[in-house]
């Protein structure tokens, strides 16, 4: 599983996998980049070879791609769009399905809140997936949070799967307990009232352990 | 000279060549389309294929390609601007140099009037290509625009040649006399300002072949 998070500055490219208890563990994570000071068609090949290399690399069985709105970010959208449209081609052709999720979704799967800061997705990826650090850039971080999205969201799950995930992968990274707790309100999938419960039980962790960091807060 | 009028659902291939003397003739036109009923990436993946099928059958010097715009038209910005980076890079993978150009420049190449509507475009490709009927949909005329407008716009110009480029591609299409004449504004280019001189004759030689047509208006 792919995530890539579409820009022509900085593409986050993150690569998990998914065992049968639906807990996600990292492959691979990076950013690829492309000068300002490059021609954009220059810039843009540069990052459709960076995806291609990935996929060639990691053959994933799927990508997962930041649906990009036009009404968002007017300055930069269309160079996200454009990134967002090669990695969709470069995946398509080599036969691998291709997902896409707005960043409100990949918020609400992987936080809880479809309005999380990018600081709290990056914090609740590096728990998810068990990191020793926060992946840097914020990019980089997104790509890893639309591949765990995509991952949770895809293939059959249950309340009790998700719970279970959820709760391993916290524990893995923060040594928390069970996840099950604080039911979720009814707008949110059985996976993200699963999450809802890890998540309180890995910010309760996370005072423990990091008391100056108060980012999980909702 | 293969021009590219970026779309998901019609995009534009129109490709010319450009003599000594600067006349511009066809070479092919068409149109690339995918169905909305398709997922994105399927439509994405079918408007690259033909774009470089194009770009390995014609072997063009150059590419033309519409520069997208975040703010115009948001409800279709984001497959357009993915179709454009998409012909932007399958150009470079093949050691094709890109130009951009706004809808403006194609416009104000072609008719004179960076403010022309679709039609006056549709008619002055028409002319200055000697075609025996107009391209249809527009998307075709746009795409042989702006393969005209980039024709133009590059390489060394002198205003005699482009008079006489844009009187040759005139006198082919409708038999008109010399293209000199009426001098153009002085924010014009060389070629802008000859090629005012062009359409003014075209027009009048327009009215006489078409009378109950006048789209040649500014």
């Amino acid at each position: 599983m792919l995530g890539v998070d579409p820009g022509l500055t900085r593409c986050g490219l993150g690569a998990v996998t998914v065992t049968g208890g639906r807990v996600v563990r990292i492959v691979d994570v990076g950013v690829a980049t492309s000068s300002p000071d490059e021609p954009v068609e220059r810039r843009l090949l540069a990052i459709a070879d960076a995806i291609e290399a990935w996929l060639d690399r990691l053959r994933p069985d799927a990508v997962a791609v930041e649906r990009v709105f036009a009404q968002s970010n007017v300055s930069t959208v269309t160079g996200t769009a454009q990134v967002a449209g090669l990695a969709m081609v470069a995946a398509t052709r080599r036969g691998i399905p291709v997902g896409l999720h707005t960043p409100s979704e990949v918020k609400a799967a992987v936080t809880g809140n479809g309005r999380a800061g990018k600081e709290q997705v990056t914090t609740m990826v590096t728990r998810v997936l068990a990191l020793a650090e926060a992946p840097r850039p914020a990019d980089a971080a997104d790509a890893l949070a639309l591949a765990i999205c995509h991952a949770w969201r895809t293939g059959p799950i249950s309340g009790a799967a998700a719970a279970a995930a959820a709760a391993g992968g916290v524990r893995a990274a923060s040594d928390a307990g069970t996840g099950a707790g604080s039911p979720g309100g009814s707008s949110l999938t059985a996976a993200q009232e699963a999450w809802r419960g890890a998540e309180a039980s890995a910010r309760r962790s996370g005072r423990r352990v990091a008391p100056a960091r108060p980012t999980v807060g909702r």
